[in-house]
């Protein structure tokens, strides 16, 4: 089953909104094994929509609409439908009387523009819509399959799991396609690709392997595609599992988790808390720790010392260690962490302290020298990163090197079984 | 100028991230008076991306290309490039030492994938990409212009910013249009709209006003299409002189200012520093204001208290505050303000405590409370806001409301002539 989405409406266009609707629709169909092959948006304009359509429906076994079916005048796509198929549309009662009984209840009169909501494409399929007043529309043209659907969200989701997805799985039984996504930190795009040569050249043709770089993460997504499912879904666990063996600690999870989450969750199985302290991060690092739910279970707090003042007064850096060194230096961020571990009272301390930019640089340190360190109870470790040109970037691309030495730290020195069994 | 976006990449097709580079470059040819007429996702397929190119290129003056550009095998945009074009691509030196340059700042040696990434289909104007390894490419056939980017987003808009928009002005000068955007803090969209409705009537017809609202912001653009440029830009500062009057103390900003930059200049402005004491916000309102080159300039750091004992600890809260009020409550944001001023040793000190949920809301005090205050060395006023039922937004919107608190305190406790009359 080979799918085209065709989003309409002026709105994406011009940008106003960003087209979510697309990426959930692609994501359940996947799930079922369909392909999205191609993903269209176009303006309010009847043209356009009937030249979309066609050169969708030349190329699609299903073509599925969202958008343009609301009652200001700016919405064509009914009008497009039926110039599309050759049809006229035709005044529906029932759908009418839905209408009014909706407007009832929040008890507002209908207008002739609700009225004219009614009309609907006399050859449609109409797909009752729980959660609006448009109904879906089903529609059939030389074996291919046109579904409009509103866009308002939360309606075309209801649209898609209780009456399309239903009724695509019994016109299309098909041949099943699977993903399994790893997620890795530590190591870039083209190092990993190195690492894998081997790998990809042992991949049997129908798996495909794709790398999805972001910021210091690279998430590697293992997709099959055609054969029986349990079959792929075996091989596909296999081939995940040779790579996360290849990949051994790069890889800090699966599927959709965050690095924040994964590091907290090893925080918790093994009882430790956590704080830092965070001088060019600025509090980023303790905002990505806490932007997880349930962070108050191990994450006690943070002291953001900017000025060498606070370094000083907060943290206990020796005055002749910030002269001798500079605020970004490797005794300074192990004095930080194990001043932070003190100050706070916790486990685990991690200190962070470079020079973000755009200002700050030096020939010896230049703007992206980053140090950070990380203090328990039994030792100070160190290491120096090196980010880029740009502050917002260079403030992210650290705090994601933060969480991957804590998560380094934790596996090095807090081993545990039921952990290592999960990996 | 019509122009069409179009992205490559299987990760968009299957649903794993959502295109949000479409939706931020149509909002930016829009503000140069381009009209983007489609949007089209394809996958990582040499035949699927030649036969977009070549249905866009025969409707589009510009086709805006993004994604597939990175050193792996699954990108094959080049190659597609290099067919339609029926060019060839070239090893570009020039390219290769960049990313050489790039990878040794690292520390890290180039491998032959990186060199890949240096070959070049050879009729293509290369773009220099400060913010990575791919430039981007011009690309031009039968007077249609086809610009290739890499799918990064932060890479896409520098490349947008420096140099495909000059690039595009230059070689489409297009009927004038102008704009003029008052950035506002404090009211929701819809009180505004209720404030300016008298002025909304009377903007002549070939003016419009739009409202973008996020997270305790609302952005008001002006915008007037056609007629004399001189002429419009006059005009246009009119209304917008009027529109600031209108809004009064509302608007802390002009285009594309910043609520923490401006903050930032009225703390500079008045020889003030100024910390923070953060719990739901969890280091979040200390990044906000450190996101600013030069931020050091007048904040000094920040006191993230997650838990109540380092409340108490650090920030001196008193024990029987915590347990008659609760960590939510005026007293306590008060006495968590007064502390961190004293810890800090600033002359401003804004304490924040709320529920960011999605636990720990009770009837009395649901998800989305917050409490903040302010002190200086003469007061301590506290508020409440409201915020919502999601995590990150509660956070996210937090941080707006209490760099706003910051900056209606600052207007009215430390006037400035020269403040105010920028305004």
């Amino acid at each position: 089953m080979k799918v085209h989405l065709l989003t309409v409406g002026d709105e994406i266009l011009i940008g106003q909104i960003v087209d979510t609707n697309s990426a959930w629709m692609a994501r359940q169909l996947n799930l079922q094994g369909a392909e999205v092959m191609r993903i269209h948006s176009v303006g309010d304009d009847l043209a356009d929509i009937c030249e979309a359509l066609d050169s969708a429906l030349k190329e699609a076994d299903v073509v599925l609409m969202t958008g343009g079916l609301g009652p200001t005048k700016d919405d064509v796509t009914k009008r497009a439908l039926a110039e599309f198929f050759e049809d006229e549309l035709v005044f529906h009662p029932p759908t009418y009387e839905r209408i009014q009984g909706f407007f009832k209840k929040l008890n507002r009169d209908t207008t002739e523009a609700h009225r004219q909501q009614a009309y609907m494409p006399a050859g449609a399929e109409l797909l009752h819509n729980k959660m609006g007043t448009a109904p879906g529309m089903w529609m059939e043209k030389d074996n291919s399959v046109l579904v409009s659907m509103p866009g308002i969200p939360y309606e075309m989701k209801y649209l898609m799991e209780h009456e399309v997805i239903p009724r695509l799985k019994a016109r299309f039984p098909g041949r099943p396609i699977a993903h399994r996504t790893l997620l890795t930190a530590g190591e870039g795009e083209s190092r990993i690709a190195e690492r894998l040569a081997g790998f990809e050249a042992r991949l049997p043709s129908y798996m495909k392997l794709a790398y999805l770089p972001n910021l210091g993460q690279v998430r590697l997504r293992l997709t099959a595609r055609g054969g029986e499912n349990a079959q792929i879904q075996k091989e596909l666990d296999q081939k995940a599992r040779e790579l996360s063996a290849e990949l051994d600690s790069l890889v800090f999870g699966y599927e959709r988790e965050s690095l924040e989450e994964v590091v907290g969750r090893m925080l918790q199985q093994r009882g430790l808390t956590i704080g830092a302290a965070e001088s060019c991060t600025g509090g980023f690092l303790a905002h990505r720790i806490t932007s997880v739910p349930g962070s108050s279970d191990y994450f006690e707090g943070a002291i953001v010392a900017y000025c060498n003042r606070l370094k000083k007064e907060l943290l206990g850096v020796r005055p002749q260690t910030l002269e001798q060194h500079g605020a970004v230096s490797e005794p300074t961020v192990r004095e930080m962490a194990e001043g932070a571990r003190a100050a706070l009272g916790v486990d685990l301390a991690i200190s962070v302290s470079g020079i973000a930019g755009p200002g700050g640089g030096t020939p010896e340190k230049p703007v992206g020298t980053i140090w950070m360190a990380l203090a328990d109870k039994n030792r100070v470790e160190a290491r120096r990163v090196y980010a880029g040109k740009d502050r917002l970037k260079n403030i992210q691309y650290t705090s994601v090197q933060g969480l991957n030495f804590i998560r380094g730290f934790l596996l090095q020195h807090y081993q545990m079984a039921e952990v290592k069994d999960k990996g």
